[in-house]
């Protein structure tokens, strides 16, 4: 069976064996466990993860130290801080593990190095940050629109397999209310 | 002096005099006035736009009749109905001129042929659709963290011209507030 990560890759481009054995060698893999952080506050990231196995959570504190849910993340999905990554700055987000979890990551310079020699990898990246770009955009319209329910049914649409598996607690702090108003809308 | 489009390109991939007469190639200019559409909701949106001159909003109704401002868009920015133009789905915006405008386009398929002939135009779109994805990020956390004077400053900071060029209520239809809030925040 092919690896994972050549699945996910060539639902967008397809690879010969050489170039999925050049593109894996750019990537690390590394086991966490559930609380266990990836990426904290006011460091720069240097690394983009994709998942194996595992389920994770982006999220940033305010200045009333309420955790707001930014993205969750499962099996197949990339996650970092993409405005540390991409600029090399701080991050203003958290990302740790709500289930244990195994992980491949690039770092930003074998990316770069990845991306300038191979036109396909430079598709395939443009392609999931196109549509990192589209999830973002709904979620915006869906927080401006303002209904709760409507940003209930976009995170069970985005994430099917999720609610099985996070506490109702991160479903409410994705959605920024209190565990009594999700048990309204879940019921 | 050099074409703006070539500049604009050149703030991030070197392009030689032929291979920026190729890239131009593939895109049509036009002249739209200010009240006119580019995008209308509903419709499958097959065109990027390059604003040369003007200025431009990007908006969606919600259920009870009102604006809401996703984006704006000036000189040197790119805008369209990215969920549209990508899957080929239709159009959750409207998008139309707030200024007589001068704008560059490209069509789905020139774009992707354009893309897939010329590594450095991949390059080029995916650096600016990285950039795309960071600014949806910021304002999904200025509007998780809830305070109108942070999205208000972010507004700024993204665009510091828009406030001489556009008129008051729309910034508060960005913001979701009313006038009234909006002079508050501004004396």
């Amino acid at each position: 069976m092919a690896h994972p990560l050549r699945q996910h890759i060539e639902e967008i481009i397809s690879l010969t064996d050489e170039e999925f054995d050049f593109v894996l060698s750019h990537f690390e893999q590394i086991k966490k466990r559930k609380h266990q952080y990836i990426v904290q506050e006011g460091e720069v990231v240097n690394k983009e993860y994709w998942i194996i196995k595992g389920c994770l959570k982006s999220y940033f504190i305010d200045a009333n130290g309420k955790e707001h849910i930014l993205q969750f993340g499962m099996e197949n999905w990339w996650i970092t801080d993409y405005e540390s990554f991409v600029k090399q700055t701080e991050s203003k987000t958290f990302i740790d593990c709500i289930e244990d979890s195994e992980l491949l990551y690039i770092s930003f310079e074998n990316r770069d190095k990845l991306t300038a020699q191979m036109h396909k990898m430079e598709r395939f990246w443009a392609k999931k940050s196109k549509m990192g770009r589209i999830a973002l955009q709904n979620r915006i319209l869906s927080l401006l629109k303002n209904s709760t329910k409507e940003q209930y049914d976009l995170l069970l649409e985005q994430y099917p397999k999720l609610f099985q598996r996070v506490p109702k607690k991160m479903i409410a702090a994705y959605l920024g209310v209190s565990r009594e108003t999700l048990s309204r809308l879940n019921s």
